[in-house]
């Protein structure tokens, strides 16, 4: 039986760790092929490159594995890879990360991690989002391997539902390894901003977004940030339809006819 | 009483039409106070600034409104907004767009005028994005005014469901009115992507992202696309929850224990 292929990409550039720990564990798998950007793209959303061209080109960096970087953003790696690169093959697995961060609770819909695997999902490819609650420079990403090796199996096997993304997050290293995994949902939170105001030499305003993340249900257990705080992986299965089925009905009472 | 303040972005940036149009219909309503990219952000996402800086100048082309123009994305123009230049006052509305094309079915994911009213959402300030099925240069968007007024009076009087924004969506203009108002779902559907492949002056690879958008549910008239195929104006209510509750008791049964 030939190998998987699987794509690996990522948003914080192919030059990072992340992505470097990602393909020595993808290598032991299957095919490993690379199209990941070749600069920083955190905090990029779902954006795609509309209004410009998109620049590739071969990368010596993995030796004999098929890399190359991308000017584009880690939603147009994908469909670079799908529609072009790749077209003539089958995709058996989207790979994105590790992220250096995390991207739990809200954090999914600023992740270009997870833009990557989400657009994935989209294309029908399996696909997980990988990242590391440790925003350290010396973060360490080795307890992450046996559990990457794990879960990437697993999807192997058995698959994921239909449109859907793992978005999986693992605990900074601690002194106890890691607990265990949980399967659980996005945490109800978001980040308070505090701008940090300046001017430039000239006298003109400019702004640094910081902050910190502030959690809406810290009582609860089956959410992402929980199992973050606890030691465990976590595993949030993410969907693209936006739609609030709740809401439709409150709506449908609104007078807007004409 | 005083007057509800209005604050009023996009991701076509400051100097396009859709968003005079969406002021000149604010004017009537409330206070309109703007905050909207100082260039254009089709595509976006919901890309946030967190590794550089972002730059706000005042503009002076929409004459006694309170306007800026801004470096960032435009779900940084609603951070910006609420935490620094209106934190001292209460936001009662936050609309975004008119955006220069549509924004139903997936696009909402990629889509830098929905993560404006989604930033929103987040903040909790009720939030509107608009947008226009029209990507022809010359587009009119004088068939919306009405339903803008509409639908913005609706909003202030009786509220938005929590954690919701509204995706709304206009038919392009067409001899016969609007037919009505349709509160609808997301479409499933994709962008069938084809890459148009160049070579630079150098000889060296590059890509135009093309394609077109494939509607997995043409025989089903709840969604947003037959509403604007039917000339009806689409609003979706959208959350911001990726995570996908029927997966959950899937994944539960996998085997990921040490």
């Amino acid at each position: 039986m030939s190998k998987p292929l699987i794509l690996i990409t990522n948003d914080d550039g192919i030059t990072s760790k992340g992505i470097s720990v990602l393909i020595e564990e993808m290598k032991k798998i299957g095919e490993a092929y690379v199209l990941a950007p070749d600069s920083p793209n955190s905090g990029m959303g779902h954006a795609i490159t509309v209004d410009s061209t998109i620049h590739i080109k071969k990368s010596p960096i993995f030796g004999e594995i098929a890399s190359y970087e991308c000017s584009g953003t880690p939603a147009d790696c994908v469909k670079l890879a799908k529609h072009e690169l790749l077209k003539d093959r089958k995709i058996d697995l989207v790979v994105s990360g590790i992220n250096h961060g995390m991207n739990a609770s809200l954090s999914v819909i600023y992740s270009g991690t997870m833009s990557a695997a989400i657009e994935a999902a989209i294309e029908g490819i399996p696909a997980i989002g990988f990242s590391l609650n440790d925003f350290r420079y010396d973060a360490d990403f080795d307890h992450a391997r046996p559990f990457i090796q794990k879960i990437v199996k697993e999807v192997l096997e058995k698959g994921i539902p239909k449109n859907v993304a793992l978005n999986v997050n693992f605990p900074a290293r601690q002194d106890e390894p890691i607990k265990g995994v949980k399967i659980t949902r996005q945490t109800n939170g978001f980040w308070k901003e505090e701008f940090d105001a300046r001017k430039d030499p000239h006298g003109r305003p400019y702004f640094w977004m910081g902050g910190g993340f502030v959690n809406r249900e810290p009582e609860n257990q089956d959410n992402d940030i929980w199992a973050l705080d606890n030691n465990y992986v976590s595993i949030v299965p993410c969907h693209y339809d936006m739609t609030d089925y709740n809401a439709l009905s409150q709506l449908k009472d609104w007078n807007l006819s004409n």
